[in-house]
């Protein structure tokens, strides 16, 4: 039955309207081949009325004793429902106050059998009063998780346009229109609680792709499907029309769990029918490619940039990037080229070109060097420049026993090196996540004294990239990272490099900053004039439409490289090298999130920043609304010159 | 010349397009009855280009000599004006480049003499990069002022519609037509550090009501009037239109000064005249009033609120709001009209009332009581309940010396008495700022068990109010009232008792919470429901609406109280009791002050919600933002019962 050959199954549990016999019906579900089972806390027979006197006072339990299951069981197999008839919302004072009661007495009840979660149900814009409910529970740091439960599309838009009067109230100004809305409120309002999980309802008719992206940028736990949602293939067997095939499939790669609810409507054929479809569709879905195997248990997992100037890399780092199967060959191909340009055909076995590799780490680069050599047929001179001593070891083991007298070590930082001759080619690999920011600008500027006039640098140009990110996991795993030591809100001042995994683009990404080597004005006359005035300081504004209602959480950043000539290297999204995966994109959080509504025009400003000591970033956003400038004078986030 | 009879000058310096002989012009404008000068801290002829190389090294200073003047001048007597023609937000790089080199020499120069401020100027809205440089300088704590110069109005406002093409460039979405957006950003941008401070340029045309109130919000140090605005009067002496004669007495009230720029225009009278016209405009202010006399020093000063039920009071508190003028008068005609109705004429030479004063502190409530029975002919028996045994003391001596039998000291906590008989009238003055936010209701309550059926409570009502609040000073007060061993951020979920004078109000007060005394429905059957179910909690949403773009600080809180029949104290302004010094408002802030719009609705959540220990709020806005709801469970803030 699977594609891939596995026997894999999802975890799916099934959703029980209400259970009399909780024994039974747990048994039933697991016989079925259900994981857990979704029940009411309390029998709607059970609830009480706090505000008159019968019922409160009515004698017997509220619910079923703990003693029915044992106590690991309750903690794995049960997921709490809460009354869905509650109205913490009322305008009643009465009938708002006793469901008050009533929520905290069945939450408390939930959290003393210690279930894995509570299910809580929005089922419109009105929840103000039930969030600060939640709220009051879930800072509580001992308490069990809530899951908040919202339907796909917000049932008013399912409506006939005619029966609405013909009109079109998706586009009107009504927040109740939109459910994505009721839980942003929710979670704002409770401060973006990570007990709050989200688990949606999927509905017949499906949002747009731009709103099935906007819930892939929040943190989904679990997604309820009903039976009804099924149609019947030809053998009779319930199956998911296609256009919810695809959307499952979206999911599967935020390892959602599944829920099914509803009675069964392909009786002949017996629930576990249904757990058999949605264990196949898991079986079927997209298989994680090269770099998603590579970056496995790092996804949304937030790193400090790498400072390889101020520190010295570990052997360890050294070795994965060295893995990378691509990065290399792009390099071994552009050195050819370049190599190829310096020599005309005639000359080549007299010519012996001066290639250095500036920044050569464990070697990775002069070995690329010597290969593309010998495909040109060139000689080459290569000079190995490393400031790291403990790879300069490695460096001048691999000299001895493989490159000979074809390479000169130099244990020297570029920036202070004095070499005898000068350079045709350089070569190096200085860049960080974001291009520049393991100032590749400042190391490269200080080799310029050593070139030759027409001297080729690999790579030549670097340009960042921004976009505006959603994803409110990051910027939760961002607010974490408070460290003491560092001043107030620091961790929403630092950029991290991350794997992003539960995020969306909220637009397309835009070039920011770009620097050229050799420079291109360091020729004749202008020499001087670039060495005393032109800094690498940068200051960019970019522009960003928005084509929905949503928040923003921060910024993704990347970087595209020319290698040399038409021999690129890319992490922005649509240029990708394929495979290569020694860099993930860096994530510049804002302190607070922003809401974007749809048509705003997002203007966002960065700054590259240089002194003596450091080279730093700021930004701000400036529409449509203002922050304060992240990160002045580098008071948070510096890279050490 | 003075109408108060006073010869208070006010603090204006004068302005100088530029000055070849500092000494000299400093001299003269001192002479001339000037306080200080604002002069360009480099002559134009002198400012140099950092990326051509002849003008950069041109030999010579680049401004005077710090020999020039005294240390003592430099530091008192110089604001060191900004070269006005730096284009720090320039398109092009090296404009920029430029500009940012002169104004940080200039800046550090101005610092080096240690002058006590600088003067940037904003011409439209494109401060952004101007602003990072600000920053980077406001963020060191040892540099000095910034005096941002902003135009009342924006001059394109003043154009004629006709040459703008009849397009009312006003209410258009070009933030460059409203000139209190440019500061806005600017500080927003700058993190509202406090050593941004405003400086306004008054223009010829005034603009709205609503504005100028927005202006009266903003920290404005100082007024810069032009010598252009004067009109001549029949004896040929300056004098400045009505209009804006008002205008400068609203900003007197902020403790403003002034700076006079351009040329003297009433040439045979001299410049000294118009700083004796302005010395005689501010002789002729606005007097405070007695409640200003007594808050003076207090101003914007945040207070945390009495917790006289957890803590006990100290004799110096209960010194100073014994001292009220007005408050007891009140309760005095309150009483004096109870007891008219509690007893028929004929009776009153039989009945003995029993009056309680619960919470009788040093007995100004006792006194007040038997000087109304006094004056009604009433035979009283009162009982004067206190639970702060150190105040009893001097309630025992008051009765020893004065009261006599008439008096009964009961030495307990009004919760917890057990008193022989009831009362025909309770008395009792536990409110705070906010109404019931010392408790008030939880007191009373507790004093339920001694009321006859038909009791009066004195006061018999209270409602609390809120209104929206513009006020970059209290918030930035609020900012820094972090304290070690709370929570993060903890100081916006406080609430603080202040006397409000830099800020003013976004819409008018509107009524939050009510609380009835005694409770209206415990009579008979009703009783018990009443005792069991209802209870102190409440919840309450408000909405208001947004005349004018402005910025949200938070909320300001009074109370309005019913003492008995017509008899009424408040402090909501509007219906503020006159002369009634006792208490200031209180202050709710917001963690992040919100931007609103012109026709926004601004929908406000308050809770008050008790448990067994403590009683808190909890706040929240919903539009036209969502914030996240400030301390949840009390966690930053609790009354204690």
């Amino acid at each position: 039955m699977s594609t891939n050959g596995t026997t894999e199954r999802v975890s799916c549990g099934m959703d029980l309207a209400f259970s009399s016999d909780l024994n039974s019906d747990l048994d039933q579900s697991l016989d079925l081949g259900f994981d857990f089972i979704c029940v009411p806390i309390v029998h709607p027979r059970l609830t009480r009325d706090f505000f008159h006197e019968k019922v409160k006072n009515r004698v017997g339990p509220l619910s079923r004793s703990d003693f029915l299951l044992s106590s690991q069981d309750w903690t794995t197999l049960i997921v709490a429902k809460i009354t869905p008839t509650l109205q913490l919302d009322s305008m009643n004072e009465i009938v708002r106050h006793n469901a008050e009661h009533s929520f905290n007495q069945e939450v408390a009840l939930a959290n003393h059998l210690g279930l894995p979660a509570i299910m809580v149900q929005l089922k419109n814009m009105n929840n103000i009063n039930l969030a600060r409910n939640v709220n009051a529970i879930a800072i509580n740091s001992h308490f069990t998780l809530f899951w908040v439960k919202v339907p796909m599309t917000a049932p008013i838009v399912l409506c006939d346009d005619i029966f609405n009067g013909g009109l079109d109230l998706s586009t009107a100004e009504n927040s109740n229109n939109d459910s994505w809305k009721w839980w942003n409120q929710l979670r704002i309002l409770c401060n973006y609680n990570k007990k709050l999980i989200l688990v949606l309802e999927i509905t017949a008719d499906l949002p747009s792709d731009a709103e099935i992206t906007r819930w892939l940028g929040e943190p989904v736990k679990a997604i309820i499907l009903s039976t009804k949602l099924f149609l019947t293939n030809r053998k009779g067997y319930p199956v998911l029309p296609r256009s919810h095939q695809l959307l499952l499939k979206k999911f599967f790669k935020l390892d959602v769990q599944l829920v099914l609810t509803g009675k069964n409507r392909h009786k002949s054929k017996g629930l576990s029918c249904y757990k058999l479809y949605l264990d196949h569709l898991f079986q079927q879905r997209e298989m994680p490619d090269q770099i998603s195997k590579f970056s496995k248990g790092y996804e949304d997992y937030l790193q400090c940039p790498l400072q390889p100037l101020m520190d010295n890399l570990q052997s360890q780092t050294y070795e994965i990037f060295e893995k990378d199967p691509v990065k290399y060959t792009s390099y071994q191909q552009a050195i050819y080229l370049a190599l190829l340009d310096k020599v005309k055909e005639e000359s080549k076995d007299k010519i012996v070109l001066t290639v250095m590799v500036l920044g050569a780490g464990r070697g990775p680069l002069v070995t690329a060097a010597l290969k593309a050599a010998a495909e040109a047929k060139c000689l080459i001179k290569v000079y190995a420049v490393e400031k790291n001593p403990n790879a300069v070891v490695t460096l001048e083991n691999l000299k001895s026993d493989f490159w000979g007298d074809k390479v000169t070590i130099v244990s020297c930082d570029m920036r202070f090196w004095e070499p005898k001759e000068k350079a045709d080619i350089i070569i190096s690999e200085l860049l960080g996540s974001f291009g520049d920011n393991e100032l590749s600008p400042e190391c490269l500027d200080g080799a310029e004294r050593f070139l030759k006039p027409k001297c080729i640098s690999i790579p030549c140009s670097y340009t960042s990239y921004v976009a505006p990110l959603q994803s409110s996991k990051l910027w939760n795993e961002a607010k974490l990272c408070r460290e003491s030591g560092k001043p107030v809100d620091s961790q929403f001042e630092t950029p991290y490099v991350v794997r992003l995994h539960n995020s969306q683009l909220i637009s397309d990404p835009q070039p920011l900053f770009t620097f050229d080597h050799p420079r291109r004005d360091v020729t004749g006359s202008n020499f001087i004039m670039m060495k005393q005035n032109l800094s690498n300081e940068r200051y960019g504004e970019l522009k960003f439409p928005v084509a929905l209602d949503t928040v923003l959480h921060g910024f993704s950043g990347y970087f595209h490289c020319i290698l040399y000539k038409n021999v690129s290297i890319s992490i922005v999204p649509d240029t990708h090298t394929p495979g290569m995966f020694s860099w993930f994109p860096i994530y510049f959080p804002l302190k607070e999130p922003i809401l974007l509504k749809k048509t705003d025009i997002l203007t966002v400003h960065f700054w590259r920043l240089v002194n003596e000591k450091n080279v730093w970033y700021e930004w701000c956003t400036s529409t449509p609304q203002q922050t304060h400038i992240h990160n002045p004078k580098g008071r948070s986030y510096i890279i050490g010159l």
